[in-house]
């Protein structure tokens, strides 16, 4: 059997993984992935074959993994947080289409709007929207729009790649989207660097989330209008005080 | 130091748990949780004590995992998926909010959304949108409001408690909501029973999810306007290929 298990690591560290995700990558022969990533595995497991690439090589990356599929059994493709979020394995899937003698399997992780929202306390314990600021492979007006349905669906909203050198004023733009159909006063987070070393958290309203710069390694969170800051947590409730 | 870890089991299988939460489990000596999450709990640590109680006694569930910790120092409050994501966490927090000296820790776990999501290829590749279709806690027209405003942002949508034996047609109502935006093609799937015994999926086209019952234990998924089914697998592209 030809199989390339698409791995989600979670934030970064062993204890973060899920005990599939370690097994699979214990049984692997060949780990491919961004440096960044294969660079933690490496520390679990010392003794494999790892390949890397670095970004924006994701179509060379996925071809090298059914080149090493074909040829090892069974190898994986690490992702941080959830494969199967803004991850490699739609692209896997896409470019594996015509190599139907290599399977794909989806092991799940921890995507960061799990991770750092369970630094924050619950802000995410309500319908909430996930949305990417990165414009690099989807056109502004179409994140603009995302964000302006979540923001008048009254969702908790929670904001990947917030930024980046070329992209510091994203965030601010995001908010004033939202600021049109939101409380200026409504709760937000952000979490920088989850379940990494320089581990940091800020709860603001979402008036000065629009004046605070966030750098790319810093996940972000808009609540909803029932939304609270308990004693330096964010929490959205579901309801059932109310029953 | 007390301590309430409200603790992510994932869909319920060991191998589902995350290596920190197994950690976090057996270090604590009393689990308090829904009867049926407590049982699989109970199946990797024989020995704890364990609380259960039914649906609907959630308050009292919080309560009683504050006064066991205020007992036994560190205790765990077991959801499924992540207890931050339609999980105890946030109920944990608002009932904690007068008891200072007990302190909530969230233990991030594989919420439906992902795992789910992984069973059937990549549907969550994109920005998506989560949406309970309860109304025991939520009214109607909230529920209503963000599918419609998720649809209208061709958000890929996933539907947690789509069902029960008196909302069998809340599927159905949903479905058309996001009919009045997306296309009778889009491509949709449903897992059922994801990470146990029995777990089974499908694909199929928006306009035949609304013709199709499933049960409570079932999560679904909308595609976007660029979903596609690849060999049987939901895959959301995430543009990688257009660069």
């Amino acid at each position: 059997m030809n199989r390339i298990y698409a791995v989600g690591i979670g934030p970064g560290e062993e204890r973060q993984l899920t005990i599939e995700a370690k097994e699979v990558l214990g049984r692997c022969s060949v780990v491919i992935g961004y440096t960044v990533y294969t660079d933690l595995i490496r520390t679990i497991f010392p003794d494999k074959k790892f390949i890397s690439t670095p970004m924006k090589q994701e179509v060379a990356r996925c071809e090298i993994a059914i080149e090493e599929a074909q040829k090892h059994g069974e190898v994986a493709m690490v992702c941080s947080g959830d494969a199967g979020v803004y991850g490699m394995a739609s692209l896997l899937y896409e470019i594996g289409k015509n190599h139907s003698q290599v399977e794909i399997i989806v092991i799940p992780g921890i995507t960061a709007a799990i991770s750092g929202g369970a630094v924050l306390g619950a802000p995410l314990n309500h319908d909430f929207a996930v949305i990417s600021l990165s414009d690099l492979l989807t056109p502004w007006e179409t994140i603009e729009r995302r964000i302006k349905a979540a923001a008048k669906g009254d969702f908790v909203i929670c904001l990947y790649n917030p930024s980046s050198r070329k992209r510091h004023d994203y965030l601010k733009r995001a908010c004033e989207y939202i600021l049109e159909y939101k409380s200026p006063d409504i709760i937000c987070g952000f979490v920088r660097n989850i379940g990494r070393r320089g581990e940091a958290k800020k709860l603001l309203t979402l008036k000065e989330l629009a004046d605070t710069e966030v750098d790319m390694f810093t996940t972000v969170y808009i609540g909803n209008n029932q939304t609270q800051d308990i004693n330096g947590s964010m929490v959205t409730p579901r309801g059932y005080k109310n029953v």
